[in-house]
């Protein structure tokens, strides 16, 4: 099978599997696990931040915000199509018990007049804004970059307003390495981020939660609650930090590959790449006359290529680790022979 | 002072005072306040529900609609510009654990199709759908009437997903007597109904939510948990019985001074009247150059004349029970001197 | 009928009446109703506290401490058969998201030496302790008056430990008139208290959360999300003024009244009353063999006396301010008569 | 050192660090990967349950066990030092929004009697009873076990009541090791059965929360809501189902050791052994004049023996797969040195 569906689906590589096999272990509810303790450092180092959290999942770190700096009541400001608004089961509501507050984006970005004119004023009927939320690369604009301007505008809205940004950068070094700039130069522009492990980075479970040594200290708490306390969690963080130290700069291979795959796909009939592709994300519309998601991606699978729906006319591939030049060219003829 | 703030500022009538000096009252939360239990057979039979339930606020109904009809992840659908969205404390959140959806409308009313896009799929990533919410009139809208037809149409979707719908009928009765129609036609096509006796009705205090019998019965836990369980509460649900039998016809009256108001205000220069007045609000641009409308009130109520502002350069007119034509006339011609 | 049920269901008297019909009122909402104002003054002056509230149920009130004094995953300390844990719908949780835990009083008083040991040292496992919450009068245990002494111990715990302490003191008055001491003596060891204008003073609704400027600044925002925040609220908060200024040293009435009537209850045979009687609740076990709540209860009740029942075989009486002398005999004189 | 802190701590084995290395893997939150689904089989059949899901750690079991039964304002039973109750972060009260109510058990099993007692009736003022926990062996109260026959007397009143029974079974197989029964034996008095593989089972990482196969549905959202829907999550699930096939039978020998360990402890002067040793769970009291939890544990500490402070003359020694029995006497060796 070629997998396009996401980044998440690779697999571990041997190395990983390895670095599991070897991964020096502790109990980390106690603070012991030296693998964890190794990637938490690591992670926040390369972000600038004080300190980081490794968590299960990039959901998980962003509610850990969401509980973190907000109270329940209060307003949090966020792109239309924020992962964390449509992917994350309203979770945010339910437990930090906040309403988000949309703006839509243009291409993932926030106008940052549209959200300096979101932030409450002080009424008896106004909820407070608790937080602003930035996505990086944005999963739904098509894995687009959020310019660093962008950010530093919104950041300076959020400081003046005295309101905490976080980033959910799932894909955050999808953008830096894409735009040639260092994530600090993101995570500057933030008070904390969130980032996956186990997306283009290529490890099986985990992401982090960054930002200040306070911060974080509530967080672990949080995430105690929410059931993210591991015990020997060195087996998964150690091929998460060797996702972090090694595979960061292979994902410009994973842009290129994207960039070759939505050429090959725009010269196709009945097709149309409707993103400008500027990391690993591809959106195609079925342009065809009665095609469909559903038939597209049945007819795909049993040519062995696999690729997401997103609703009823408009497909998603993401190039990852598991996906080679060859797979591309492959995947290509393929979708030409049976569109 | 001629109060146009909004319609919740009249005063209780001679009536409704006597009304409420001669109140048979008991304990409510035993279920022995005749009153109370008068007013809500009442009200359940003007909206032709089986049952209601006097409540305290119209935020306190609407709360108690999402309580009980939701489960905390799940989702709400409202239009962008509805009062739970915006003027309720983001309670829905709060309280219930609800993520409101929002949809821009068209003169407050949301195209059904749009509707039927935005109730999620079943997905491990989304929340399910638990309540739709209407607004009628539509407040932000300008008093704005939602029609019949545009309600039957979204409870059609509604019908065919197995989701409630709810009504936020704060001013219904400015939109049945506006429109010529029965409550009950716009209110047979939800399953739950708020509606205020405290604004264009004139009641001191209080507000209805109807809905079935099973729905009451834990609507009526919910308001003791949100600690509307009162007492004695005759003593203002006599006035509120008296707003509703006898309140109703008389909002044609507000509408025409809303009408005259509006055909006044259009005519002077550096003010635009930019909502299409159907029921008792006006809003008003200010097209001055240099106006503002903290400057415009400040003015106004020097001369014994309120409004609200809504933003920097945008004021409401809400004509109510307090207001005579004499008083329009009055207000006019202040307005015309001092802008 | 002679209503022993409670002290909340005294009719509202003639004076109270005409309060409610001669009101000035505005609308509270834009804190212009003079009625409330006055009251929320006044309730301030009376506990020493800097503001107060005017609130639709203790409940509310209640709630309200816990929403602003805590955060979710907190926990509250409070007696073990505190009316906040029984008897308002476990809201604390639902709403503030918050976990009692629980201390058994001696007549009502918790231990200083178990708050103190009760309070949760850090740990990420621990939920924060967020307040301590005291009940006085404590209704449960048969309105035991818990002493300034046990109040200030507490209050000193709290204070060494940073946590906030709140007063449920619906029947603070009780405590107060019966100990022949102020209620401000109570209230200076607590941040917030709660009393009841619909209990013993008899006033047909409301009661009042008073606390520091800050906090009631903060509460007001909860009242509203709460559906509490009302209009011409003034109609029910004159006769709550009219309570507060005339109905607190007639209390005395009622706790001599409740000894009459304890006195005269326990020399009927079949029935012993359990709680030592400090104000007006009396708590009566059925000793008689085959005796029941429910079937005593029935029987008092075609003689036209009403009593609460509290379990199968024990039933409650309050004396309130509808209640005379010539009650009490009539009343005994049937129990005696139907046992 | 000789780690007695808890059965947490043990370090995969060899044979447990190879099957993470050689795990079948695939996405999870696709539901594709082999090892998540074998091990999830394996589970709901070993526990005699329709379905069960792989989760991160007991508490988040435990919380989605609370999230899928109950809705928010209920109120949940539970024995007053359950592990839900006491160390979990109120996360029941923070995300479920029920109130624990906790009753005093006799070595960690509640009365069935007192669990009826405490079940509410239907009344405005009381929270509807949502969910009864269960917890076996019990934590607490030292690794007691809770006897088939009392857990099927209480669900015999849970079925009673319509009230769905959650096993905090975090320990679950110590108890049927200990007792001589399968773990369906107890499972079948339960609806949803949460056990830790990563206690006495000696997995490095996770939980399964076993169930209907209509609830496991709902709690896969639930799980994703928390954060525990994870990718590749073979790499840890592939040694869990090695430590359920592998390390049940062995817990015996925790349990000799832990007898041993009692034995030998009885018998040093200056500590006493305050519980029942069934399983392998040990609690001493430290009767020395003048010794502290805090000195032992240092002393102990320098001679490479670690266990657990429980308050300040406590402390707990847990037996656990990385203990020997020549730890076993150089232990009580180092302590009756040092003492």
């Amino acid at each position: 099978m070629i997998d396009f569906r996401s980044d998440t689906v690779t697999l571990p590589s041997e190395k990983m599997r390895k670095a599991a096999y070897e991964a020096e272990v502790g109990d980390d509810v106690y603070g012991e696990d030296p693998s964890v303790n190794k990637l938490e450092e690591k992670a926040a180092e390369v972000l600038g931040k004080e300190a980081s959290l490794f968590v299960t999942s990039g959901t998980q770190g962003n509610q850990i915000a969401a509980l973190t700096h907000c109270r329940p009541g209060q307003e949090i400001i966020l792109e239309a199509n924020a992962h964390i608004f449509l992917y994350e089961g309203a979770a945010i509501s339910a437990f930090a018990g906040v309403q988000p507050r949309t703006i839509e984006g243009n291409r993932g970005a926030m106008d940052p007049k549209l959200v300096e004119e979101s932030i409450r004023a002080e009424d008896v009927h106004f909820p407070e804004t608790g937080m602003i939320c930035l996505e990086n690369t944005h999963n739904k604009a098509g894995g687009a970059i959020v310019l660093v301007e962008n950010m530093r505008a919104i950041y300076a809205v959020a400081q003046k307003h005295n309101t905490p940004v976080h980033l959910d950068g799932a894909r955050l070094f999808n953008a830096a390495v894409a735009s040639g700039r260092d994530v600090k130069e993101f995570a500057q522009y933030t008070d904390t981020v969130q980032f996956c492990l186990s997306k283009g980075l290529g490890a099986p479970v985990g992401s982090i939660i960054a930002g200040s040594t306070d911060f974080i200290q509530q967080a672990r708490k949080w995430r105690k609650r929410l059931g993210g306390g591991l015990r020997q969690a060195g087996i998964i963080a150690a091929p998460g930090l060797l996702a972090l130290e090694g595979n960061v700069e292979r994902l410009e291979e994973d842009h290129f590959h994207a960039k070759q795959l939505a050429n090959g796909l725009s010269q196709i009939d009945g097709l149309e790449v409707v993103n400008q592709v500027e990391t690993n994300i591809i959106m195609v519309q079925i342009t065809k006359e009665n095609g469909s998601t559903e038939q597209l991606l049945d007819a795909m699978k049993q040519h062995g290529v696999l690729a997401g729906g997103m609703g009823s006319d408009c497909i998603r591939f993401v190039t990852n680790l598991d996906i080679s030049k060859v797979d591309i060219e492959h995947a290509l003829s393929i979708i030409q022979k049976i569109i």
